[in-house]
This record gives structure tokens, sequence and C-alpha cells, in this order.
């Protein structure tokens, strides 16, 4: 591996079904062999850039400095909605402007670029479909980032201000916590964006949600099979568990849904 | 990355469960160690080439010349059934003689081999399965054929005709193009084999299916959510969707069902 | 590709949601960018070590030797469950102790060590998630391993005993073989323990399971389609699979389910 060397990761709600992903990475390799391409995940739920922005902010700080990072969950792709360019602790990300990014800067001082359209019809990229902006912007976008042949003021007016999450971040409320499921892993895991870090000044934590209450755990093991418990998990954020068993379908619970921590009643 | 790299897609139905697909990879590794392999897709409507030759055809030209593309969708496997090799604009081929690549060289010039039996008994490749051909064949083949090493003329007997597909291009019969649902993609789009260009000579196209007509939009984005359209979409093929849900579930359509795209009542 | 040049194979019942896997290549990758890292599959079933190593046990021989098999399915994670290196044929193996390793290595004779917890601490690796070592612990640990700077006797005591499987081998008992269903494929074929060359003392074998008999043919091919067969698959083991259909829908069976092969009343 040499200086040449970049990484590139993709974030999707694309799923495995058809050629779309495979597409995009030769659409990258066409014009940068030397990238490295990691699929952050293509299981994005579809058509919520909440929680890719979600996993991005969650991931981003894994990967080498330097990494481009394209999130395409873009129900708006074709439609006037911009794309943005952002440099952020090092790293280059890229997404539809549609909240999707919000999340993954919050807090932090990132430098947003909006692509300018006169700036990609320079480019004589091959002709544009209007469904399908991964493979005709975002790859070859990403491409020439990394490869180092192009630097986002190159390809876009500096702007202050993006689109907001459509997800408010977690946030007292009088005498509790209230936060929103985002993402459900492959065990049916409800994972919220309650950061553990805001469960300070709590004695005895205790999480609700459909209608319910669980106490605090430290992993899934120290619980019986079937068992419901809350925990933090291993991306600092508070998540309801079912060991051995989905949390999701036994509360019939989704994405969106509303989580709170407070004090324990018992813990007062 | 050398003279020596090479890449080599696959495609295949055989999902993500097991180590079917990661086995293959390893074979073609231990022969050819500077490949690049990109899974096209691994999820084949199961048991149906047809799917499989139609993403192939919509893809390998992303990918440079040179590439080999395997495609193992194949219920004959062990049988009887031909395997074949195709060289067609610059790209290698491989794939069970089942109509899987009938379509991906529609109206072109193939230089097609079927694979030599005595040839491949004579290279004394690991004891063969009847039943994973695309470990102990189809992998070992494309490294050879990507490394350099092997030229189709070695392995096979030129042959000018191959199994036909089992579906029809999409065609005009009196007043309207007929054609067929071949995919569906995770957002549930339904995807069919009318190329938008066969389109031309309609003023204003309306799609029909499933006793439906749609009209037909540029994007997504246009229209509401809940709303069913068609559209072209990114690999220039009508396709019906219904926007932020999923047009195959609502319209209760699956691979093989008929579409038909004529002149609008209110167009003509 | 150089010397440097090490396998990573991934197994793990993380499925494709979020950025679980990706995380561990990020990390595997920061240690070591000459790694090649290849999913062998991440949808064992949840929480069921079986069958992760059966899949690994069928299929590590494929990768080169040197290579290093990383396997996570870990509902004890967290908890003071052990975590096994092991050598076996020259390969390297990095799994909880909680009977997944043990199917591997039957038969034969690996070098076992359990990883040290002082070892470990003495890392200074990044703080450990106790729900998440695949990213914390095995991922920087398998980097080390594979590239050369670090052998397993520097970070565990060797040990002779590790977890047993919770499922038996396939066994003889009076007149028939005993085994359980491990896998189901992406196909719904019914992947049983049971190895073809321990059925060699039958002249006709007859495959039993939810109360049926199936007969053994070769392959799928050699019978119609919807018929219900048995056969020796492609890595050695008894399937029962139904053609061009579900055996493990059309039978409500799955994993953990027993399976007998006898005699043939026809046979005798």
């Amino acid at each position: 591996m040499s200086d040449s060397f970049g990484t590139i990761t993709l974030t999707t709600d694309f799923g495995h079904k058809g050629p779309f992903v495979a597409v995009m990475k030769a659409v990258i390799f066409g014009r940068f062999p030397g990238a490295r391409i990691i699929d952050l995940t293509h299981e994005i739920h579809a058509h919520w850039p909440v929680e890719a922005g979600f996993w991005l902010a969650k991931s981003f700080r894994y990967f080498p400095p330097g990494s481009v990072h394209i999130a395409v969950v873009d129900p708006g792709v074709g439609t006037a909605r911009d794309i943005i360019i952002a440099q952020f602790e090092g790293h280059t990300f890229l997404a539809p402007d549609n909240g999707l990014l919000h999340s993954v800067f919050e807090g932090g001082s990132p430098n947003m670029y909006k692509l300018s359209n006169s700036w990609l019809k320079a480019q004589n990229w091959q002709p544009c479909s209007p469904t399908f902006h991964g493979r005709d912007i975002f790859a070859p976008l990403a491409a020439e980032l990394s490869a180092g042949r192009l630097a986002p003021a190159d390809a876009g007016q500096l702007t202050q201000e993006i689109a907001p999450s459509p997800v408010e971040p977690a946030n007292w409320q009088r005498d509790a916590i209230h936060g929103t499921i985002i993402s459900i892993d492959n065990f049916g895991n409800l994972i919220s964006n309650i950061e553990s870090s805001q469960l300070k000044r709590l004695r005895v934590p205790v999480v609700q949600a459909a209608g319910k209450s669980f106490a605090m755990h430290r992993t899934y093991g120290n619980c019986r099979p079937g068992e419901l418990l809350a925990l933090t998990n291993s991306f600092g954020v508070i998540e309801i568990s079912r060991v051995n068993s989905s949390a999701a379908e036994t509360l019939g619970l989704g994405r969106g849904a509303p989580v709170v921590v407070r004090e324990s009643a018992r813990g007062g």
C-alpha cells in the first residue's frame, strides 16, 4: 500500500439486491484504482437519512484521517435538493442535503460546501441519471477527492447552513432525557440517540419506552435469556435489548419511537 | 496496483448465509492474489438466471475492459448443462448455459465457447462437487482467465449457439410495447426489460401493469409520498415505483409479471 | 501484493445492519493496512455459535496457511467467558470460548491459548466496551497476529480444554447415524452435521427427518421441481433439499432439528 492509498466508505439504503453498490465501486475504482472501499452498511432504513447520519457520526473516527465517506439515503434524488461536501476532523463527507449530515457535525465546526451545478456540468462526467446520483455524482466525486485531485472548494461554494435533522438530539426536559430510537440492529436491539454522558446526573437511571421501564445493566450476559434490559451500547448510546431475542419485536417499537431516561423511583 | 491487476465480478443467487461466496473468493485469490473481486449481487431471485443476465447486461460496461464476470444462477448444476465462456466488448463472461447470458449479448457478436469436459478433467483441479461449480469450476477458471494464463479457446470449443432466455425481449405488438418485470430492488421498485429507447414513437407514454396505469415522471421526488409512478430508471429501463414505499407489495407483482407501455388516451 | 500480505476472515451473527462489521475492518486496517479481509458470513443464526464453528470447519482450508479467522457469535460478551486463540493446520482462530471452536478441531491437535486479561490490559488498546469485543479485542488481536507482530503464546496461556459444543457430532446409534441440522442456506436447504464418510457401511442410505424419508441423489437437477431429496452437499455433509424450493419451509425444520440416516428398507 502506497501513499496513493485512500479509504472510501459507503453508507446507503440500497440493500444488496441489484448491482447498485457494485457499479458505484466500479466508478470509483475506474477513477482511482488505489481506493480502499469499505461498506459501512447498505441496510439503512429505506428513505430515512437520520439513521445514516447517526451511524456515520458513531463510526467515522475508526477510519483513518483523509477518509472520504459517501452517504446516499436520498429520497429527493433528482429534485432541487443540494449535495453537501464537508470536511470535519480530517475526514470528508458527501451526502444529499436532507438532514443526513446534521448529527455528524453536532457541536463541531465543519467546513461545508454546496456542490456547484455549473462545476458539475463542466466536468463532462457521463450523463447523469435523475435517480442514481450515487453512481453518477457521489462516486466520481469521492474518487477525485480521495485521490487528492480535487479539493471541496474547487467543486462547491462554502455554506454555513445545511438542512436540519428531522430528529432532535436527545435532551433534558424537566426531570427526564427525551430521545428517539434511531436504529435497530440485527438482534432487534433498539438503539437510541441518548448519549450515556447525558445520564451523569442520574443516580439510578431507568429507561422507559412503550409504556415499560427497563433497568440499566452492563452487558446482555448479566441477565437471563428473554429478559428485557437497557444498557450503554458499544457506541456510547442507550439501547433497549432483550437477551437472546428481539426487543424490537417484543415491544413493537421501531425507528422514530420516543425513549425517556429518568431517575428510578427506587433510586430517588 | 500493477499490471497483473484483474477485476472479477460475482453475480449469484447464493445470498449471504453460509460461506459459499467466501470460498469462491478464497479459490480465486489462491490462484490469483492480484485479483480485485467485486460482488455484483448475491441476491438474484433464487433459480432465476434471467435476472442475473439482466443486471450483468446493464452493469458490465462500468467495469474495466479485461474484467471477468462470473454469474452462477444454476439450478441445473451437476447435470449435463454446458458452461459458457464468452468474450464480448473486451469483457469475459462465465455462466451456466441456461439462458443467463443471452440478454447480455443481445444484438452483439460475442465469441462464445463451451467448456470442454476433457480439458477440465486434465486440469486436475480438486475434486469437483456436483452441486457447487461456483467454487470448483467457475472460480478457478475465472482466476486463470483474469491472470492471463488461460484463453477461452484453450478451455472450450467455439460455439454459435447458447441457450435462449426464458423471457422474450420487450417488443412492439400492435399498439403497445410488451415487456416483463425482471427485478425488484430493495425499495420495491418493479424493474422491467422495456428500454426507454423503445418508447420513442410514443408522445405521452403510459405504463400498465396489474390492471392499473401509471404516468411517466422524471424522478421519484417529483411525486407525492405514496403515489405510484413510472419512470426511466438509472439503467435506461422502465420501472414502476411508489414514492417512499414498495410498488411490488402495493401491486402484488413479482418477477415475470407482464408490463405494457402504450400511448396515453390523453396523449392521442 | 507483498510478503506483508495476510488474510483475515470474519464470521459473525451481526447481519448487515449498522456499521458493526465495518468498524471491525477499520480497526484491522488501522493496525495492518496489508490485511486482506474476507467476509465468511455475517448471517450465522443469531446467538448460535455451533453454526459458526461448522462453517469455519468446512471452509478454513480454502484459505491460505497463515490466515487468521475471527468468529464472533458471542451471547456471553462482557461476562467472564474466555477468549480462545488457537493454531491448527497452519491457521489461527479467534473466538469466544463458548463451544464455537470445538467442531473446527475435531479429531485434531490444535495449540490453544486462553487470552490473558493482564496481557490485554497492558496493551492499552482503546477502552473496551462490554458488548463489542469484535471491535475492541478480536479485531486488534487479529491484526497483530496477521501482521506477524504477535504470537498466540505472547497473549495467552496454553490450555488443553475449551468449552464443548452444545451439539454432539453425528454418530452411530444402533442401526442409524444420528445427526443435527446445523445450517439452512439461502435456498432453504437443510444442512446437517452428518459426514458422507459416515455412510460407507450403508448400501442404500435413506435420510429421515420430520417424520419423512428422503432418497439420496447426486444433485438437485436429477429430480423434478418441487421434489424433496437428500444428497451429499459440496462440503461433504448430508443435506435435505427441495428442488427449486425451500426444504426448510416445506418441512418446518430449523437449526438443531434431528436427522437420521439408515439403511433403506428397500436396500436391505
